[in-house]
């Protein structure tokens, strides 16, 4: 009896466990966990449903990737207006570039949720990018396109789609100040300290100072990702000044 | 004044006749004719907007072609469990095919809404496949995600996307039913008539009668596809007696 009470409660415990990185990783409630367990499957476990099909995330990456498609079609629609066909689709395949993919996987430290009989450091660079998509499949079983939606502007168009730096025309926000800075001889400075928060991943708070006064602050998952993102504030706070 | 009053009227009809032919194709009332007014501008007419962008069908077809991708993504995961990333892939290449999608834009008459400076039959065969996910496209902005998967069940999946067809396993529902009455030593009979109803294009009726009683009923704009469809319907009604 007390065995099976342990049982019970050790894997309450692990479903509690997985609501809460979950739902941090997610900025939102899960309702049915079943959807991202799959989203977490490796193949190698070797796991089927009951008529036998082969349960792994891969079949939610195909999934992800296509709402994450349009998701992406659909905010440059708006974002560009004066963007012809060619130009959209050129901008959406540098967002959901693998590359691109990959370092949001990799942000959210999607792999340290995979269960697989395969040793991580054996998956290739790309498992990253796929278990994100895959997380954005499971998403919309769960909750559907609106929380897709939600979550694709929170982890992706928020922070890193920038349209100036998609068309190349501003390659880093950074040298872009450091410039203005140096030609109008102000002092600046960026204080960068450890910041992990509540969350699971190691973060880096960044703090930009013009001439001793905080002009902007930025919190990011590599102190190079800080200093630009707070870079691209202190910029637009700055427009006015700089251009 | 009689003029103005008349150019109103005239406009003010004009509107109505374009809000009445939508609703028959979208299958619901639309709500801001601005999207769908865009969505049949050809370039030609070199309207622009405040912005001094042209205003054309071309951007929407981007943002209709990513939405039609994510809803009949989503329907082959539920629909097709069995099936991995390479088979969803091609599967819905089938489905998105220009060929069909040229087929799908030209049933619902798409091309008469068209305003253009250049004559309708200099326009290639892409251009009703174009106008249809352009459509999508101002569904989407008009009245979001939900309505564009209604609609693309209407239109695309109910009627056309059946996976034993798309597997290529059945060729055509037709000469499976007419195959079975032969072997059963029953009599069939494919009744078909002009039925245009209450739609601007042609429709045929068809009623499959199998030892004179009729077993299916379907409608569509050719007698190849009503019979077709009217095929399909009997043979999963008499599934159970046929296989």
């Amino acid at each position: 009896m007390s065995v099976i009470r342990n049982i019970l409660n050790s894997r309450s415990s692990k479903d509690g466990n997985f609501f809460m990185s979950l739902t941090q990783i997610l900025g939102f409630k899960p309702k049915n966990l079943a959807h991202y367990r799959k989203a977490f499957t490796h193949r190698s476990l070797n796991i089927k449903d009951d008529k036998g099909n082969t349960i792994s995330f891969e079949r939610l990456e195909f999934l992800g990737d296509a709402i994450l498609g349009a998701v992406i079609a659909s905010h440059l629609f708006k974002a560009v207006p004066g963007g012809n066909e060619g130009y959209l689709t050129k901008m959406r395949s540098k967002v959901v570039s693998r590359k691109h993919l990959n370092e949001l996987g990799r942000d959210l430290d999607l792999i340290n949720h995979v269960k697989t009989n395969i040793p991580i450091d054996q998956f290739g660079v790309n498992i990253h990018g796929n278990l994100f998509e895959a997380l954005i499949g499971a998403i919309y079983l769960d909750r559907g396109y609106k929380y897709c939606k939600r979550f694709i502007y929170e982890r992706v168009i928020d922070p890193y789609v920038d349209i100036e730096q998609l068309e190349g025309r501003v390659i880093s926000y950074k040298s872009l100040l450091i410039e203005w800075c140096q030609k109008e001889k102000k002092e600046f400075n960026y204080e960068i300290y450890e910041d992990t928060g509540n969350d699971e991943i190691k973060h880096f708070a960044v703090k930009l100072r013009i001439d001793d006064r905080v002009v902007a602050k930025a919190r990011a998952t590599s102190k190079k990702k800080a200093e630009e993102k707070a870079s691209k504030r202190a910029y637009y706070a700055l427009q006015n000044i700089i251009s």
